[in-house]
């Protein structure tokens, strides 16, 4: 490849990420359905004809905001935890990440909500996503020994996935529900009823990663 | 009044509420932005001009349908309890409520739905309505001794209306967030955390009232 031809790929490649983030922001601030091709190509200082270049139509560029947003999820949710972290303290952990995320990341705020678009099917489910990465987890930690007995593996599954899924639609109309503390209080509540007594005292409901 | 003018009132009335019906539905089936006021009106068998009449605009509409799903909600909030009824077991009994007013009411989900609308300003606002039940509810269990001590009202409230915010959002796409069973599960896994242990084996998770 001539330098010209790697200049003019990574030219190409910055326009197609910056008018990810830019569709983000609006399909964010305004909802898809609303969106305006023409708001995203100004926002991301190029024009009507480069956006049509990268993408074909407004939906295949949802689509690649989902697919972007799902490797931002991803990011949050397989960061290797420091070793011996128990798996509740892990899923702890995670949902913290993923507060803390939607809170700073238009594009995995964006990712998310473009799954409840009654307009468009999701190609990339990113809440069905984190639903199976929590199904994964809790019972990793119910084959761990970390759950009490008499709590079931797949109830807990439900109100966490429901839970967070409730917190990033109302933290979309107001942060305090993506807050730290609004997961802090969430799982203070909730730990003392999933796992052992001796695991309790271990546990960090603020979570244990560096932020 | 004349009996052929309270003729055309009722009329109107009747065209009304049609509307109102319609619009939830293709809102719900839709969403706001795409909606289209032609189909709408088609859908409740009137003119597009009858619809002008009675609505102003879309937003109007929206509005008008979110007023009528106040009142659905306030019916399934509001609905006195046998005499004895623990706070907390109304509490439940509402949750299952409305999870199957959800199920089945384009209106009430339409309602829900159009306060996670980013293009509009909603001026009732379900959400919130719902939280500030919740909280009350709470506040009065809480004051009847109804709570361990050692549980904060207020994250239990945190928790309660971001998990029946998510079943409202996954319910859209995947009705088995609304069934019965799952709000059961929710209430099982919770009500040992929540309540006095005398109090526990009285609560029914899934419901007392005759569907």
């Amino acid at each position: 490849m001539t330098e010209q031809s790697m200049v003019k790929q990574e030219r190409a490649a910055r326009t197609r990420e910056s008018l990810i983030r830019s569709a983000a922001e609006i399909f964010d601030r305004e909802g898809f359905a609303v969106a305006s091709l023409t708001v995203i190509s100004s926002l991301a200082g190029v024009s009507n004809g480069a956006l049509h270049f990268h993408f074909s139509s407004k939906a295949a560029l949802a689509d690649a905001v989902q697919e972007e947003a799902l490797t931002r999820l991803l990011a949050v949710t397989d960061a290797v935890p420091p070793l011996g972290t128990s798996r509740v303290q892990l899923l702890v952990d995670v949902t913290h990440g993923l507060a803390a995320a939607l809170r700073t990341d238009a594009v995995l705020r964006a990712g998310f909500e473009l799954c409840g678009e009654a307009s468009r099917a999701s190609q990339f489910d990113l809440r069905e996503r984190w639903q199976r990465w929590v199904e994964e987890t809790l019972k990793q930690a119910d084959a761990e020994g970390e759950l009490r007995p008499e709590v079931a593996a797949q109830d807990v599954v439900t109100a966490v996935v429901a839970a967070t899924v409730g917190f990033e639609v109302l933290g979309a109309r107001d942060a305090v529900w993506l807050s730290a503390s609004t997961v802090t209080r969430f799982w203070r509540l909730l730990l003392p009823l999933l796992v052992r007594a001796s695991l309790v005292a271990e546990l960090e409901a603020e979570g244990t990663r560096v932020p």
